[in-house]
């Protein structure tokens, strides 16, 4: 286990660093399939987790997640394999190991409280064999069961984070951010925040909204936020999976290293203290971050020392244009262009959620079958 | 060695697929240092190169190259390791392994084409030594340096390509891509075509003015490209290292999958077949060039078994307006937003070079000095 | 005077569509200084008012305004001449005269009720001899204000219209824009709406608010609107004045004739039944609204003798791609380009309202001197 | 007449300044109908085509042309109405009136020479009678029929200037801009340049290689330029009728006033010393171009009196931050935001001249029947 625990870390005022998501870091360097987002990869080609591990690790990253995948609950063997490989990396640093529960799609086809704490339960076997540093309950969508897999992972008696991928809209019965992470903390999570479905900026927000329903309720909590890495301002409430460049098209909207300072700096100055990433995020990213937090944190992590701060190891480059850029007002500064002048900067999201709103999500989420899904699909175009 | 050379793979019709630029991958994972660019990586942490390399590999690549940078000569031990590392990742497929040789910056200093051969014959010992399968002169931007890397990389008696960084308006001296070819081709190469610094659709576009002038000179050679995966309409001579988004700021600019289908079948249909990649290809552009050209190949990477056909593994998904995605003319047609509103499509080049053309180029190229280039510069920005 | 009264048309379900603004017009043409923004053309150059407000009452207006400017109150003499000309020109259809008044200078400095309600009764006595249909109480940040000039328009029988410059954020103290709605129907405003500052998908916005807030009180009203015509989604509080392109670069912003077509649609579903424009109107916007809205009005505007439907003039191109935009769906559905790669969709608004919000504003709203608001000026790019 | 002619101004050095283009101007008016784009607006509201004449030459035109069209040949009748108008509004100022003639659709279909010339001749009856002070053949897309025009022209013994609506990459039949220019020297013209069809800096580009092949054929002859008021960089070789916004979307590429300061200076740094607009131009774009031509003029034109140099009346703003804006440097590198978002900077042409160039043009162009132009348009779409 690692020598001191993530509360420990966390009460001491500490900035603990998250790594990225695995499962689109993976399906770049041909290891998961994207749209199942299977993580067979722990079993299958374990040398190319491990290196994204190392990676994230040398980037500066606290905790060695074992998460795998967003929707289905991964079988025993796999999980066990992930947990292996994340010790066994986080023990070449003084990382974390973590466990993740994620929302079950029987959620929404049963909604049994009972059934679904089964299933988590199920999943927690590997990790309290494994005995991981802490838990998380993360990419929760609806706070009911966001709450019932917190209960759940209570009663391993482990520290307890819980995360939701919501945005400033709240969850998908319009339950705000504030009230979701009271219900949280209420059933004990001592960490809340997002990860997933939003930009950067747009989760800092969200999760500001839930500190201050906790603050406001006079209840205490630390403070998790890990997002996109890319730029998602025309989202709608359901994020960026209704955005039609999910998954295959986001280059244009990768964060660049300077957006992730900027994302570093905003988190911190909002009091969040466990900052990482998701789904987009390359090991430079999480360095980015690891180094805008520097000073608070009173080192920089290994990856810097292939890393000039602000652009430095241009200095000697022979043209004077290209030296001219080794400073940070010109990289603060930039806006990008996309090489694209063919293509917009914002998009519309799909779907009838766009404009129709809370009730209509809940309609196609509660729809069970295919069949039930096709019908409320093509009653939509019809409007 | 490889169980069939590349020369007979070319001379059968058979379509050769090329790995990406290592030292931008790297860069992103933490192991290479932008600014100098140096390829210590290989011996300071070969479990990360070797990863890449197999990645590449498994995404379709036919060929590892030891190439490690852009401006300097490297070590012999770096190359060395550099290349047991290449040729063990190869023996894992059946893939070649190449050997690079790149401009130097003596050639612009003494002009000396004693001194430059020498220079460049001491870093073919090692490739020789370790019996490289075919060599590469590399990222020259003067076809004359070029011609004499071709002259000493031919007294080995191996096959040479030779690849040169220019775009339409030909090398640094003005000199056409048609001429240049041609002179290549005179020299020895059997292989000629451009990498690095322009996008795909702008390389293919050299390269078929190189195969022009080659034909018309009644000569005959095999063609390569190996472009950037970055948007960069907006280049001028000297390619994306003037655009103010060099090196930090490009991601808006990467190319999506299905970009890369259309610059292999471009490439393809243009009678290039040697295509590969240069800075900014992830593996997953490598695999979408195999995938294009799977039919004439007769076959998909590995990596494939992890890709559905043209977004085919979005067909599950929950929400029907996803699924809808999982089909080829959605990708093909998407332009993709960058999320970025108060960014531009298009920048304006730095450097005077833009406005003043080839004669100033030349002045800064030649300038040999810190000095020397500094008193440019100030010079350069009084007009 | 007219035949018929503006609330009579109003009260039997008409549609009542306004003029566009004469200040940004006439300073195209060449008649209007940009920056006083003061109206002496009416007598300067009456010949280009008189053909302007003929262009207005062409394309379908029904209600010619004499309203000069936005910050000074206006000369009696041209205040005449203006009236004249504009009762003159309606005239030649059975268009309705307004008189205009706007918020003045005083209220900041002076802030004192008697004080403006004297610089405001002022400038009635030239719209009360030349017997103006109804009066306008428009262009007002500040609803105190607005108030105040409603119960000097009171006094004198006329029907009284009152349109604030604001968006959903309310007045420059915060107040909200149902709440200005209220208060201006209870100081006996029959029509109650917004005019300028913002585009015309916010100005509908802000006028929904307005008549929730209205209807939640019990009251009745009728409701105007009178958009900018440039797009402006990237406005703070104040509007389009604190965008970088304001007032000489906002080329890019303009509507096209079928954005009109969504607006008018958009504020006739919301209920808004007095529908005009504000500054960027061109006569052919106004022709766009009243095509739009002919179905409902039962006419069409006489300068549609010179517009085909939907593009329909389209039809006897000699290209076949020019013929095959002579139809709806291409209109409704085009995407236009702005023919600028190097330039954003989205500025960033200038001034420290931005980020700081109301009280910053009220306080440089509030200084009265050059010498206050330099150092306010001062003050803030030291934040 | 007025009272220096236009070769006497030119020999002398001078710049003259034209008109903008009047259908798109009249047409956002309510006076004209985009498609047809025919001028009786002269014979039915003859205070609106003077008004549009005051304003231009107010805004420091010099050159009163009686234009109407593109496409049909004028009845008599109208053209007498419209020489009147221009002579009458140019006797305010000391202005020229000039008479034009264009392209005939006989050409395409006849292509005999005796018929196309007798139709130029039948125009010229007007302007011989009414006296104009010269005469321009304009927007030819066929060098040779613009041959025919001059040669028309010159036999009344009135200067001519000849100018057609072609880019860098020449007339239909692909002879570049400057043999047509050769061409129409030769014929007798004493003016060639460029009018309609692309942007500015396209135009000015256009007769820089105009005037290379005059000066390299040793001819001797003044230029003129009268291009679009739109950005249209991402043209085919047809112009801007082929752009998707052609002609109802064209908004988000006017240029603004300070476009026109670039422009002007560009032309006349190129030796182009008549300079004037088209479509798309307003009084204001034509005044930005005196006041840029200002100091080598040696005078501003008359509606100068209502605009600030270089933004100069916000001097006076309230707001600090907008008064920071009345200054050159600002306006000069301002890179306007289109607040669309949604909309892609670039667009691609539509027909199939953009990818099949100037054979299948010329196929079309001579197709005389709409069953043709259908049958040409059906294969096209097959490719």
């Amino acid at each position: 286990m690692a020598s001191v625990g993530i509360l420990e870390r966390l009460d001491a005022g500490e900035v603990v660093i998250g790594d990225g998501g695995f499962v689109f870091a993976l399906e770049k360097r041909g290891y998961v399939k994207a749209g199942p987002w299977t993580p067979e990869a722990a079993a299958e080609h374990p040398e190319a987790v491990r290196q994204l591990h190392r990676e994230f690790l040398r980037a500066g990253d606290d905790k060695l997640e074992n998460r795998g995948n967003k929707v289905t609950f991964t079988g025993a063997q796999i999980n066990e394999a992930a947990c292996d490989l994340a010790r066994e990396v986080a023990n070449e640093g003084d990382a974390m190991v973590a466990g993740g529960v994620c929302q079950t799609p029987s959620y929404l086809s049963c909604k049994s409280e009972t059934e679904v704490k089964g299933i988590l339960k199920k999943q927690l076997d590997v990790f309290i064999k494994k005995n991981v540093d802490f838990l998380i309950a993360e990419y929760f969508e609806h706070v009911e069961e966001a709450v019932w897999a917190v209960e759940v992972l209570k009663e391993t008696g482990k520290p307890v984070a819980a995360s939701m991928c919501i945005g400033p809209d709240g969850d998908m019965h319009g339950v705000s951010p504030g009230e979701c992470a009271v219900r949280l903390v209420k059933a004990g999570a001592q960490i809340v925040g997002v990860n997933c479905h939003f930009d950067p900026m747009t989760c800092v927000k969200t999760v500001k909204m839930m500190k201050e329903g906790v603050e406001k309720a006079g209840l205490k909590a630390h403070y998790m936020v890990q997002p996109l890495a890319y730029h998602t301002p025309d989202c709608n409430c359901q994020g960026f999976i209704d955005l039609p460049e999910f998954p295959f098209g986001l280059e244009p909207r990768i964060l660049s290293r300077w957006d992730m300072h900027k994302y570093a700096r905003e988190a911190f100055n909002a009091g969040i203290r466990f900052i990482g990433g998701c789904c987009g995020f390359e090991p430079y990213h999480i360095r980015a971050v690891a180094e805008e937090l520097g000073p608070e944190r009173g080192f920089l992590p290994a990856a810097s020392e292939k890393h000039g701060n602000w652009g430095a190891g241009l200095e000697m480059h022979t043209k004077p244009w290209v030296r001219a850029r080794a400073r940070r007002d010109y990289w603060e500064n930039l806006k990008p262009a996309s090489g694209r002048p063919q293509c917009p900067s914002m998009s519309a999201p799909d779907g009838w959620g766009v404009t129709k709103g809370h009730t209509d999500l809940m309609q196609q989420k509660e729809a069970t079958s295919q069949d039930q899904l096709k019908q409320l699909f093509d009653r939509s175009k019809s409007h």
